[in-house]
C-alpha cells in the first residue's frame, strides 16, 4: 500500500488504536491469502463468526488501548474492562468481507466514551488512510449535503436479504426507485462517512436488523455535529450499552427529515 | 489528495494520458464545488450529457494524446483523428457522478489500438492512484478468482433501473439472490478491475443497456489475459468501432462459465 494515514487532531487513544488497525490490516493482507483472511476462527461477542482478519486487527487495537489503560468494547472481544473512566467502542474492521477479499473498502471506526458518555469519534478508511473525526461540543470541518427529500438523491444501502423480520427485497426496491443514485459498498462506517461529508445523502439498512452498536457508534457522535441524523428504522433507542448482540436497522441521513422519510418507507 | 499514481511498465501514451487524468481530476475537485462539477455542459458523442468534470478531464487527456500524435476515441469528444496508426479508446472519468459528488470511486480506463487491433490497456482508480495494465500476448501479474458458479460468490452490478428493454429490477433481484455478496459501486471500470484481480467474482449490467464501448474497452483487453471473460448479455459482438451511441449490457466474469450463467439469468 502506498497510502498514508491522515489523522487530524484526535484523542491519543483514538489515534493510536487507529494506527494499530491501519498497520495490522496492511500486514495481514501482505502475509495471508484471501481464503485465510476470511476463514472463521471462532464466534465473536456480537454473535457472528469472527474472521481471521477481524481477529488480527482487533488484537492490535486491544494492545494499543491497553497502553492507554482504557476499556474497550469491540465486535469480537466484547467488553474488556480495565476500570478506566474511558471506553473505546470500536469496530476494528468494518467491511471485513471486503478487506479479506481485496475490495479496498473497509474502515476502523470508533467512539470514545467518558463515564459512558461519548466525547469523540473517528472513522478511518483503512485502504486509503483518509479519516474524519468529531469532538462533542466542537464544530466539524465537514457537513452533510442537507438534503431533506429522497427523490433524486444518492442513497447507500445494505444489500437486500432475508433478515430477522423477513425479506427486505421489496423495501430495498422501493427506496431504490425513489432515490436518484444507489450504491452498496458493504462497509456501513465508510457509507456513514460519505453521508457526513455530503458525498452521499443517506445510508440505510432497509430493515434487516444487521447493524450492531459498533457499526453505528461513530456515526452516533459524528452525524449530529455534521448536521445529519442517525436512528433505528424501528424506533429502538440507540444507546451505548455493552450488549453487542442487540441489532438495529440503522438509518444515517443528511437531515432528520430525510431520515424520517426513509424510516417511513421501511415501516410501510 | 495524498495518493500517488502507481503505473507499471505501460505504453508512454497510456501513462501520459492517465497522469493527465489523475492530475486533472485532483485539480478539478480542488477548484470547483460539487454542484459545478456535476453541471451538464453539453451533449457528448456517446449521446449522454457531459458533466463539467468529464469535460475538464477529457480536455487534458486529449492534450496529452496530441503530444504523442495519436488518435483518440473518447466519451464526450468522439473520434479525434490525427491519422496515426495508434488510437486511444478512453473513458476519461468512469464513475463521473461519483467523482463529482465526492464519492472516491472513479477511474481512467483506456485501451490502446494499433491499426484497429487492441495491444494494451490500463485502468487507474483515480482517487487512490492504483492501477492495473495488460499487454496483449504477455501474462499479467494478477488473476481472476476462477469462480465458475454464481452461488455464494461476490457480484457487482449496475443499479436496477428502467432501461431500453424495460425494468431490470426483477433480473437484478434474481442475480442478487443467487450471489453470496452484492455490491453497487457505480464505476464499471473499477468493478471490472476488481474482477480482474480476483477481489470480486463478476460484474454485470443486468440488462439495462447502459454500457458503451468506452466502459468495456479496457476489460475487453484485460479480462482474457487475467483468465476471465467479458461479453454482452444479449450476444452482441463487442467490437472496437467508432460508434459511441451503441449500447451494451456488459458482463465481466472470472470465467466464461460464470459469465454464461449470468447471461442466462439476464435472458430468462
Amino acid at each position: 500500500m502506498t497510502a498514508d494515514l491522515v489523522l487530524g487532531d484526535v484523542h491519543p487513544a483514538l489515534a493510536d488504536t487507529c494506527r494499530a488497525a491501519f498497520e495490522a490490516l496492511a500486514e495481514a493482507q501482505q502475509r495471508y491469502g484471501r481464503a485465510e483472511l476470511s476463514a472463521e476462527t471462532r464466534m465473536g461477542a456480537d454473535g457472528t463468526p469472527t474472521m481471521l482478519i477481524d481477529d488480527l486487527v482487533e488484537q492490535r487495537i486491544l494492545a494499543a488501548a491497553r497502553t492507554h489503560g482504557i476499556n474497550v468494547l469491540s465486535e469480537e472481544a466484547g467488553f474488556v474492562d480495565l476500570g478506566s473512566a474511558l471506553t473505546l467502542v470500536v469496530d476494528p474492521v468494518d467491511g471485513s468481507a471486503n478487506a479479506a477479499a481485496g475490495v479496498p473498502l473497509s474502515c476502523y471506526s470508533a467512539a470514545l466514551l467518558e463515564d459512558g458518555k461519548p466525547i469523540e469519534a473517528l472513522t478511518c478508511w483503512l485502504e486509503t488512510g483518509r479519516s474524519i473525526a468529531a469532538r462533542v461540543g466542537e464544530p466539524a470541518p465537514y457537513r452533510t449535503s442537507g438534503a431533506r427529500r429522497l427523490a433524486g438523491q444518492a442513497l447507500s444501502m445494505l444489500r437486500p436479504k432475508h433478515g430477522a423480520r423477513g425479506d427486505t427485497a421489496e423495501t430495498w426496491m422501493q427506496l431504490c426507485r425513489r432515490a436518484g443514485r444507489v450504491r452498496i459498498l458493504s462497509s456501513s462506517c465508510l457509507e456513514a462517512m460519505l453521508v457526513a461529508t455530503g458525498a452521499v445523502d443517506a445510508f440505510a439498512d432497509p430493515g434487516s436488523d444487521t447493524h450492531r452498536l459498533v457499526d453505528l457508534a461513530a456515526a452516533m457522535v459524528i452525524m449530529p455535529i455534521a448536521g445529519g441524523h442517525v436512528c433505528d428504522a424501528f424506533g429502538r433507542p440507540l444507546e451505548f450499552d455493552h450488549d453487542l448482540t442487540r441489532r438495529y436497522s440503522g438509518v444515517v441521513a443528511a437531515t432528520r427529515e430525510l431520515a424520517d422519510e426513509i424510516v417511513e418507507v421501511i415501516n410501510s
